[in-house]
């Protein structure tokens, strides 16, 4: 029995992104696992099965990843970004505490290129200091939290970074980040939003927080906030690393 | 003219963890400029020259990236991890805001993998919630901007990485470092020391908060605190998804 799960960030869309050790996990696959779209970026070749299944089925697809690992099969579950942020990593290890005839499989975690810093590399450096990442979501966790985690984020002078701002499904939360925002940063404050990033349709659009509106952001998007010394040169935007004492 | 400048993060250290991209560049570079230990990682070629310049000089080194560029060269500038996380690329546009006569100059920053993605990746998933990246250093702020970043991140229960954590001209801040969450969060909060991820060195030490010592840290560490719901499980240390509303 020579099973393995491994899991692995495919980076935000460019090939060129993917690193090397990941490449090589997919090489020496025998089924890939993940959300349809990342599915689709692995090439299908000869004794490599592809399951693609929908969003919001992470814990049946990484129980599915355990179960083929234990009948020794050879599995990778992709993510985009980095698995470990706001992706599929944390996903694997509640399955793997929930059964535990799964304790002895081999499992191993490939970082890659997370969204908000392929966004940040794209737009110069607003990430420079110290940042915070906040899962807009409340899918699995109640709002007055991500209310409660801005508002802290925004009183330590963090730059943030957003990751799923907005969807169909809660059109008016991102309303509320932007008042919640207001309430607490000045309105010159820039903010970045950063469609598609890396691929061909990649689209950055910097404002600032009292130009920012909601349909700014969709699912594609990550938004960045800078902190408040985050500054603009030329078509750049950066946060300088240090403030004056 | 068709110099230009590209900032290249090298990843932790694992030459398998450098992208595609990253690789493409240094092999169109005519220089490569960076911290001494950076640069050695750059194999030697004919008509490649390294610039090898020691720690704390990084608005000098990116001057003469600029102005090498201004001559027609190709410079790459190699950082460690990622080149906007704590590294050169806000260092490089200080100096391009600086100085306005390399204003036309291409630049291009391509990430790489951030020292707390690395290490989250060994130990589980440590940052899958929510979570602050804070550079302990008190080179370029005062050690106080730390401390008031430290209560907020605790309060808004972000899972939290610590880069520079403690060096030898400062060994006191990561006492200091420790009391502070010893009064903002619970004795069994986990706390993780990874020292040289990703290199055949690499160590990660899995303790809780009340176990934790200033020793446990050195430059070569970075630090990763759970949120109040990050878990063992066997070997393995993750934050849930979501959090009971």
């Amino acid at each position: 029995m020579s099973g393995w799960v491994v899991v692995a960030g495919l980076g935000p869309g460019k090939e060129t992104l993917v690193t090397p050790e990941v490449t090589a996990a997919v090489d020496q696959a025998t089924d890939i696992v993940g959300y349809i779209p990342y599915v689709a970026r692995i090439a299908p070749r000869e004794g490599l099965t592809l399951h693609a299944s929908d969003n919001r089925v992470e814990l049946d697809r990484a129980c599915h990843a355990l179960e083929m690992a234990a009948e020794g099969r050879r599995v990778v579950i992709v993510s985009s970004g980095d698995p470990g942020v706001f992706a599929m990593a944390s996903a694997l290890f509640e399955a793997y505490e929930a059964h535990p005839e799964f304790a002895e499989i081999e499992i191993r975690i490939l970082p890659g290129i997370t969204a908000m810093l392929a966004a940040a590399a794209a737009a110069g450096a607003p990430l420079g200091h110290d940042f915070c990442a906040i899962n807009l979501s409340d899918n699995l966790k109640p709002f007055e939290l991500v209310e409660h985690r801005l508002r802290h984020a925004a009183r330590g002078d963090f730059a943030m970074a957003f990751y799923n701002p907005r969807s169909k499904s809660r059109p008016h939360q991102f309303t509320r980040v932007l008042e919640v925002l207001r309430e607490e940063c000045e309105p010159e404050r820039l903010i970045l939003f950063a469609r598609a990033v890396s691929t061909p349709e990649q689209r950055i659009n910097t404002v600032t927080l009292a130009e920012a509106t909601p349909e700014m952001a969709d699912m594609r998007t990550v938004v960045l906030v800078g902190n408040s010394t985050t500054r603009r040169v030329g078509p750049w935007v950066y946060t300088p690393r240090g403030v004056a004492p």
